[in-house]
């Protein structure tokens, strides 16, 4: 199966970053189809072999397995071409058709990697110059949008271009091998599904904790922030997978279509949850590791008075009748005292304890996303280290392990190596649909509203920190804790 | 709390092997309760310090840290005394009832590891002599009988002698870490409660393994086999922990209360089920390990033409709500492919498949007893190594390890002394009820009858195999296989 894959921002910062190392991985490792081709396009004036060059440069600074020899890199290399184009000139565009024409591959991937303020120009460029045909798949690379209103314009554009189904919105986490384990966890054993509903499950934590701060992108997340950049994608992305009904087969739609229905179940925000349910924070000048570091306000780029949310902690609830009354708590941020990502699966304490356990213990499933990428199960065993006289009537924590590097090797598919596979496979499963996007961003809505009418701010936390007090404050109103303070 | 501990068979082989140790194991991490006093009682003519020396002598084999340094041994060595006795000679219980009374300790324990045969002899004796007072327990070491009328017999001179509360059946498989921790397991956790039932488990299956053969015990083995020396005991300990229902508190009758609840809901035997699904087998020359060993036949004690089994392998059901219809398997023998005890619960596979899995994956929990202690729970996760176009659909075995001697250290209280502490405190929740071993006589009954009349005999294995075929054909007529197969 022929393919054309079209990469717009063809020098850009993902396209050096993570998709052609991906795509080179995929090649190496032999599974990117036969009879590619990779169209690299910019505004520069580069020859292909100008190109090759470039990207070459890219390998230079790998280190060990992951760098490629002169001949594998050569082969790889003899599938770059590059295409000058200015995005908004319809010639540029006449131009590439001709190109792809003359090839006719099976299947034309347009990737779209450029600044969010070209996506709708692209499409309607492509549709006009008549690149939307049946064998063209395209795919936008976030943010769509930084609000309902402008996603749905960008949407509505994107639909009068191409079907549904030929558009792949990424969300990379849904690319993380842990992210879709979600799925095969839940639906691949008969021992879970059984537990994972309000009667045996008290609440559920996800976490998305960076340690970094904004680095150089400070100009770009002043205008973002955590809400827009975690938690309506990735963040509510975990949710549902969390939360989602079994799916009727393993087929995109209806995978979407359930989580979908659990964005739709979300608990609407009401003035009382918007004040009590969600605490934003800005980190302030602290640590990260050992060496200070300066607060947010201080970092290139960004304002000295920004109100923008370094950090989010929320409340929500399914309503539904699987998860009715349990609280599902979000916190992600940057400047955190680690670089985590889990979810946390707090399960009730024994309804009747007929043993001496360790006060306020109870069984926990943790899935660790990053760094380590793996299960915890926590039960309760009996003290069998102790040798006092109650011993055989008391309990002590106990933990079993799964850690997936052990397990299936440290060299796994990445999210982008994954992703850029199903697209060139049409395999949509990892991607998320319009409706989906529209009905997080009805749901983040609100919460945008709130701050603006907000005064009093996002609240200073010390960087190196959990983020400020207030978010642990929240979660012990209903009498329980973050896992780090459990 | 002052105790006396009264040895009879004080110079015997179980207080040679397992009591002296656990004893001075106790004493030294200072759990055995102070102003305690040990009487070694024998027929030989020894003075105080000559049976210390004999003691001490038990430890010159020792090695590492569990050997006694002479001043460490020196302190135990002083709580212990010996007193020559006649079990027979009413004079003699006289003697011991003055030494006794003398020193008036809050505690009197009498362990009898004598020959079964004195068992009751010895509970006659001391009740003569007064020795039965409240302040009084008596513990008794197996067998107590080889079938139902002879346990019986022995548990009524008993109970003419003592109180039931003032009895300590010894299963030294209940002392085990690994099986008192199936109760903490169970009812200490919220996660397995509500899947440990026919909805969700397809069969459990017990298997106590042994590599060796009968060694120097073939005359005593010949009138025992594997039904008696294991099953009626041991295995059915284990089922009844497996299978009970949730005591309502940790006190000795409501565990064993509902322990007694399983054994008396054990599906009835019939001609069929004693033809079909028990299978005795008797091992046959083979190896073990690397080495080639006799046939059970050869063995020194035994008859060449001895119809006793070293194997019994048999499907059971609980007959009650929570159990209706789910296989146990219990497989016991000697001269098998291990030292191996463990018990698999098998779970459903999932009701809805979505995506590929290996053929007949299901989940599955694995309780180590032996050598190693420890939990596995086998889940399907997503075939993360592999980079083939469908990985994201297949899934792959992965498991979850808990390893109790990593956890608690591999010092752990071992099961004599866990249950010699439990006798001085009083505790009788590790130990076996009379009406709980009568149950359990009246089960294995039938399959004693039914051998008697079945003149085809054991079936023969190759030592160091898993036992019969029939064992494995029995097991497959279900649809299932032993753990090791799958």
């Amino acid at each position: 199966m022929s393919f054309d894959l079209v990469l717009f921002g063809g020098t850009g910062d993902l396209a050096w970053r993570k998709l052609m190392p991906a795509l080179f991985q995929s090649f190496r490792h032999g599974t990117l189809p036969e009879g590619g081709r990779i169209i690299g396009v910019g505004r520069d004036n580069l020859s292909h072999d100008q190109y090759r060059e470039l990207i070459k440069s890219r390998f230079d600074s790998v280190e060990g397995a992951k760098r490629p020899n002169a001949e594998e890199f050569a082969r790889f290399a003899a599938l770059l071409e590059f295409q000058r184009m200015d995005l908004s000139m319809p010639g540029d565009y006449a131009t590439l058709a001709a190109t792809l024409t003359e090839r006719n591959a099976d299947s034309v991937v347009m990737y779209v990697a450029t600044a969010p303020g070209l996506f709708t120009t692209v499409c309607e460029q492509l549709a006009a110059a008549g690149l939307n045909t049946d064998k063209t798949r395209i795919v936008l690379e976030k943010p769509l949008g930084h609000d309902l209103a402008s996603n749905r314009a960008i949407n509505e554009t994107v639909r009068r271009c191409f079907k549904e189904n030929q558009v792949f919105r990424i969300d990379h986490y849904l690319g993380k091998p842990s992210v879709q384990n979600l799925f095969a966890l839940r639906f691949g054993n008969a021992l879970f599904e059984p537990l994972w509903k309000r009667e045996h499950i008290a609440n559920i934590q996800i976490t998305i904790a960076e340690d970094l701060g904004v680095e150089k992108r400070g100009a770009f997340y002043e205008n973002t922030g955590a809400l827009r950049d975690m938690v309506q994608n990735h963040a509510l992305q975990l949710l549902c997978a969390i939360g989602m009904e079994p799916p009727i087969n393993s087929h995109a739609d209806a995978i979407r279509d359930e989580k979908l229905k659990v964005l739709r179940s979300l608990k609407p925000w009401t003035a009382e949850t918007l004040s009590q349910h969600v605490i934003r924070g800005q980190y302030s000048a602290g640590k990260s590791g050992s060496s200070k570091v300066p607060g947010y306000r201080e970092e290139l780029g960004v304002s000295p008075d920004s109100q923008t949310e370094t950090f989010v902690a929320l409340r929500t609830e399914i309503a539904n009748w699987r998860w009715a009354g349990v609280p599902f708590y979000i916190r992600t941020g940057k400047r955190l005292a680690g670089r985590d990502a889990h979810i946390v699966v707090n399960f009730h304490q024994t309804p009747h304890p007929i043993f001496n356990a360790p006060v306020g213990a109870a069984n926990r499933l943790v899935i660790n996303l990053q760094p380590k990428d793996g299960l915890e199960l926590h039960l309760l065993a009996q003290a069998q280290g102790n040798r006092s006289r109650s011993a055989s009537q008391s309990l002590a924590p106990v933990q079993l392990d799964l850690d997936f590097d052990k397990r299936f090797g440290s060299e796994r598919v990445g999210a982008y190596e994954r992703l850029l596979l199903d697209v060139l496979d049409g395999r949509l499963n990892l991607f998320v649909r319009s409706d989906e996007q529209e009905e997080a961003w009805r749901w983040v809505e609100p919460i945008i509203e709130h701050w603006k009418n907000d005064a009093a701010g996002p609240r200073p936390y010390v960087a190196g920190t959990w983020g400020p007090s207030a978010s642990s404050a929240m979660i012990a109103r209903d009498g329980y804790c973050w896992s780090e303070e459990s």
